[in-house]
């Protein structure tokens, strides 16, 4: 694990996740740049002193000459965006796989470099796209796929929070202070930090491409230097509509990520907050409540099940979503080892390609938001 | 009563409306162009055959002629949109006050005649947006005005339907007849029709104006021939941003009229669904439940109280609220009629001014929409 | 109308209630005890000064002389519980029509010679139990009774209020003031206020009858004089076995009733806090969302629709639930004055037999929870 | 671990729970009986052969002979309830903790014999009464603790499920199959299973014991031999009065446990279907909406905040409830190897005297089922 030492939020998160289905086990890390947290952070996980490494560089490059049995599989880039693309390259180049938190990169262009990368190599790159790890999402797409609601026609998907309604960034609060720096987080704030997730939530779903954006990008809290607030116009591949919203400033919401899709016969309704229900909607019928590991005979998918730990009536939440992405990438890496075919459900995590689609998202956006076009092509 | 026969949706709802509260008779009507319909439902509803009339003109004239004891006090115009406009003039000009189902006309140029007409002849003009006339959404607007979300930054206000999913116009539905068709709608169909009341809601809750705005329309059901879709961007006059949405091909969704406002201490929530409750969110504090007729002492503001009729736990609905402007208008209209000053709680109904306001946003939405230029301003 | 006045909540009510549809005016009223209030009262409501009349036998017998077109067609009794045989009586006995606001009487005794003497005179006696005017609650009788959940076995029913958490009775509250006076209500406060209304709710959408029941009523609130409280173990002439909690010092809730009911194929829960709901469990299937007005076809039985006065999403409350019960009453009135059958969906609203269940339901309640034993057969 | 192999239902759910904080590494089982079945779900766990075992005699008596630092540290015992007690004794006996799947045992004897030795040799007993492990079940106990609600008045707790509505014994579900068969679930099936859950979360919540019960246990589904339904009433030490219902027939529910807690001054409701939020409701002020990991100063207390893993809206579920006891029997166990004092909030998990309580609870309500007596002492 590269970052992800006492003071970060997110390498946490990445460990109880990759814990909970006993295929992972944390065996190195740099943790952290400043020293003393590294060696801290590992002491308290109990990593063996000679792997608690100090620089990503002296952990694959130490790592690399370990024995096949004893090397670490994969490596795990849990630091602020700006250094992401640095040890994620360095890994492919020297024959590991890579889990990276999204945004895959700084910028666009290191996001391409990457992909090259990992098809050259042959590697894996899993991007951790966490909501697209819940059952209900992939019930909802697999139901969009099916054909359940008939040519889809609308998309509203939101993702207001509203943390950053005050300066927090100069509030002593980490989180909130690399997030709003350009120098560490990119182009975009808001956009970049969860308008991407709404992006790749929809796309996700409805199998649909964004084509078209329409942006107008907001700093609402004064002495900000990037976007707190942001709507997007949509269109869609198929000639679909949509909206994005996205907020940090939306105050007194946490992560209230829903998405809303609707075709000709019906919609369906998610909400992060209530992530085991998935709401159907009919024309001309009662609506449906679908409930993850619901005892439905042939409803919920094969996929929607497989994602699922629990029978009905057993909440499960964001760490099961971020555990699924973890577990489908190690199903699919113990295949790769061992020489055979991954199952259909466990390619299902999200990967560089993703990453060069949100990276683009981000530049697109920003470059809508200054234009007084209306329209701006979502290129990639 | 003019239009509003037996194969009317919306004169029921008006009656019921301004039955509720026993302050409101109907004396006399032009019910349908149809005199069969006219003299049917006349006779339905009890009135009697000398003050059934066939023709609003008729309507009019005779009943100006009756005694000031016996002469109805005012009309109410509940025809499609484009036959608001000729009896709500002629009976200004005859000294009637008007209630007039939205959107007030078939023109922006009509809505500024009526103001005109209205202020040379001091007769009340008054306005179903129906919404506003839920208590908690004059809660909601009291919230505001006192500052207890701080500068409001961010407004979401959404209006899905899915009842236009298919070409119900062609299915023998009168509703969707009219609508959908722009000798008889107007410019706009969906916008028109309940983007108008979005957008009321948004600016009456809110004491903002939108200053500028970027629409996508969409006709999503081939063969029609207005917008059954569209989403909007918008800015406010205090700098806040916001969006606006409104669907009649969001198939599953009754009146699923919501909005959201964030300002900076917090925010509020409000679903016509379940119009009894405003929920309120608060920054670094747990959100709030607030419902209609509870006994909070001080918290809900006289408005609100004033438009309860029953305490907390008898849910009011869609008739209520509708009745709230009837009422406030009949009791505008007392204190008129009896010299006396009407209570600043009565007042509260919307007017001419709404009026206008709506049939610019229709053309400015269509105009915007129309337009590769990202913003439009919203001129009145 | 007996009873009434400005000074009372529930007479306002059935006046809204009665407004509502056009079809009942209010023509006379003994509206209090009072004689000031009932003047006062009387005006405020626009009667005649010669229909304003001091006592309910003054009332009655002046009505009685008067013309058939002009006499008032029938008494609505909204006095407080002690003083509704008197009046009712009378009425039944002068040839009036009568309504009474529930519980029927005071005791079972009087409740028994009401039916007695309305068997006899052949007059309707309509009882205001409210909660069964909701369409949903009729369309959830229609499906147990089509068989859509199967052979009923369980009932949750509840109707948690928060209001005399304090010794409100002693703050100058009229409501609660005769509400907890043995001399006033009866046996029983909260039982005979809102446990019958729970145990009517039951036994009308289940189609079945209470046999036995073990009662736990308690005082919660040192000082008061009635039960405040109480939780009841029913058991049901199928088998069925059932639980009803009625509560007056739930701090917190408002009018929380909700209904459960469970067969051998799925349930139905329906809450009063949001009426125009049906949620619907399935066995092995999806739950479904019945909403009151729902465009399904055939699903919304005929007697829910005809009970409903708008399309989907104009959510209905309180009242016109409560105007159902009128409209019903006063459309089954016209028809016997018509000399006409009145159609199935009219007769549908509580009468004698059920403020005789309910009486019966106040003593065996009152009888089990003073014994030591645990079952009490509910005798009528 | 005893028990829970491939077959099995919570034995996973325990090793998920035990893995996520990366505090628990499973050394060792004996998993199944079935030999072959023990053997290939040792295989699949990645388990080594020589600390895979056939029996829980053969595991404990290996176990006990390695060494310190390679002996297994803890017992976790999740068999059916029949095969719970020989192995925990046989563990306290060869010095080693114990984790039992609740009910602790067949009888209550045997909870008291296992009691009694756990006290002789001061090993502990971690009872595994999951629901007590989520956050927002531990912020409530902290605020009635703190009088937030003042004196306590009403206790509502049920428990619907509806997964054995049909005979599903006798479909092949093993789950089914032992829960429903006298000598290994033991004298109750729902209450056992499930009624025990709720009334160990009301008296949990509440900090108050229950003292009387009357209990009506039924069987619903023909041909069953025993209880899969169940309403109690409910007498609490202080004088409270309390409901508790649990069904396994409530057609289409899941684990719909809910809990409901009255005061003086408020209220507070909790749904394990939506464990993040707790429902506080108070006496004339607005409810409040509290949720895990919310951002309220000190409104959150300590312990629901240790209970917690990720900052407010990432929903939590089931596993990390379970996961909580886990964890805090573990950082207890660690402080007792380490020799230090363990904090407060790792003490927070159920242990033995909880055990016995629900199994004197089992023994009371089929007593009290049988007998004509309404009330039973609570003896314990």
């Amino acid at each position: 694990m590269v970052g992800g030492g006492k003071d970060a939020f997110i390498g946490a998160i990445h460990r109880l996740a990759a814990n909970m289905d006993g295929l992972i086990e944390l065996s190195c890390g740099a943790l952290s740049i400043n020293p003393d947290i590294a060696v801290d952070s590992a002491k308290s996980l109990f990593l063996p002193e000679d792997r608690t490494y100090l620089t990503f560089e002296e952990m694959i490059t130490k790592e690399k000459k370990l024995g096949d049995d004893k090397r670490m599989d994969f490596v795990t880039i849990v630091t602020p965006n700006f250094a992401h693309f640095a040890p994620a390259m360095m890994a492919l180049d020297n024959g590991f796989h890579v889990v990276i938190e999204k945004p895959i990169t700084f910028t666009l262009d290191e996001a391409k470099q990457l992909k090259k990368k990992a098809g050259e190599t042959g590697l894996i790159l899993c991007l951790t796209h966490t909501y697209s790890g819940y059952p209900m999402v992939k019930q909802a797409k697999a139901m969009v796929k099916d054909g359940a609601f008939g040519k889809i026609r609308k998309v509203y998907v939101e993702y207001p929070q509203g943390w950053l309604s005050r300066l927090t960034e100069r509030e002593g609060n980490a989180q909130a202070a690399w997030r709003t720096d350009p120098k560490k987080s990119g182009k975009s704030g808001c956009m970049g930090d969860i308008g991407t997730h709404a992006a790749h939530l929809a796309e996700y779903i409805t199998g649909l491409k964004i084509t078209e954006l329409c942006a107008d990008l907001n700093v609402m809290v004064q002495g900000r230097h990037l976007d707190d607030d942001g709507n997007v116009l949509l269109k869609f591949d198929n000639g679909a509509a949509g909206v994005l919203m996205a907020s940090q400033v939306a105050a007194g919401e946490e992560n209230a990520l829903k998405i809303r899709v609707y075709g000709e016969k019906g919609g369906l309704e998610w909400a992060q907050h209530e992530p085991n229900t998935l709401l159907l909607k009919w024309l001309d019928q009662p609506a449906q409540i679908l409930r993850a590991g619901g005892n439905y005979g042939s409803i919920l998918s094969s996929i929607a099940i497989a994602n699922c730990r629990t029978p009905g009536g057993h909440p499960e939440g964001y760490l099961e979503a971020f555990a699924n992405i973890y577990r489908n990438f190690a199903l699919t890496l113990s295949a790769r080892i061992d020489g055979t075919q991954p199952k259909a459900e466990h390619l299902d995590f999200p990967g560089v390609e993703d990453g060069i689609r949100g990276m683009a998202f981000i530049d697109n956006v920003v470059a809508s938001s200054a234009s007084s076009e209306k329209w701006t092509k979502h290129k990639v």
